[in-house]
């Protein structure tokens, strides 16, 4: 398959995912996106879970593209940069539909092992990110010589995956949970402790 | 209806929704793991959402007796009990299956008010619980005068929903995200700040 058959089907899997979410959709959902029938779908892809495996790798290229292209004059502006970025909500960030969708095939994790495989590349690829801002950072004494890095690294990690799950379950506000994650950063990774009075 | 037979509707539900998981999830599933039929459950629930929404208030009454179940010699070891019981993994904790139907019902958030409304309740209830622990431990002087206990409890409730989406979508360790939970708790909250030497 050639490259412009592979990007229009995997962004029709993009539309058709965002109309009808993972669990309903179909291949001729998908076919109904594309100028592609469902037969050719078929004939590259032999079901919908190779289909998404390929899409979630696709994604991963998008993702991986987004996040080294954040830039920063220093580890700390680089740090918070790329949480406005993960954390952009309304016109800036994903729809709520594509978001769901998203949710949905976490939920596949258990079940299928090419999406599992996939959704741990951008889990890593995330935490390993994380893990080299903080160190640079902590080198460059902008954040605390005491930090962690591994632990810090797993903790974004988590919070992240926290705010788009409960953004999506509760509707929670992503400008608020950003603030919360900006706090941490700037509270306690800098290199001077909250004052304490006595 | 009865509390007995509800129950055991219930229940029912609970053991089929970690056979089949949401989405493919019937009533016939439901009813086979009950001794009712299939319209006698209809009878009572008229679709799917309603009987998950009533689900979902089922499981709540379960999660606040557990929560409120768990107690300390001081607000700071309750945190730790608290999250020692949320964040249980293996045979202390639900099922994988249980985990993951529970993630494709967040899913549903968006498009199900009454789904939504249940999954609210507990993220509410949950950060209330955490608020009101954050601020005795300050009151006593356990925690750090100079944390908001909004933003802590923010962020505990985010970090545990991460821990959990994290668990079903890559099998990430909960000993592991537990670890770093603790370390928050035990450095960002106490009221020594970590030694910073020069």
């Amino acid at each position: 398959m050639d490259d412009d058959t592979a990007n229009e089907i995997l962004d029709g899997t993009y539309r058709a995912l965002c109309k009808h979410g993972y669990a309903e959709l179909t291949l001729q959902d998908i076919a109904d996106e594309t100028d592609k029938s469902k037969a050719s779908i078929h004939y590259y892809y032999d079901t919908k879970e190779d289909l998404f495996t390929a899409f979630l790798e696709f994604l991963y290229g998008r993702y991986t593209d987004k996040v080294t292209g954040v830039t920063g004059a220093s580890p700390q502006a680089r740090l918070l940069s790329l949480l406005d970025v993960l954390l952009a909500d309304g016109e800036d960030g994903p729809d709520t539909e594509f978001r769901t969708a998203m949710l949905e095939i976490r939920a596949q994790g258990p079940y299928n092992d090419g999406i599992r495989e996939q959704l741990t590349k951008f889990d890593e690829f995330l935490y390993g990110e994380l893990h080299s801002i903080i160190e640079a950072g902590i080198e460059r004494e902008e954040f605390n010589e005491h930090v962690d890095p591994d632990l810090a690294a797993e903790f974004l990690t988590t919070m992240i995956s926290g705010a788009h799950t409960r953004r999506v379950a509760v509707d929670y506000s992503m400008d608020r949970l950003h603030e919360t994650v900006r706090t941490y950063v700037e509270q306690h990774l800098s290199p001077e402790p909250p004052e304490v009075s006595h």
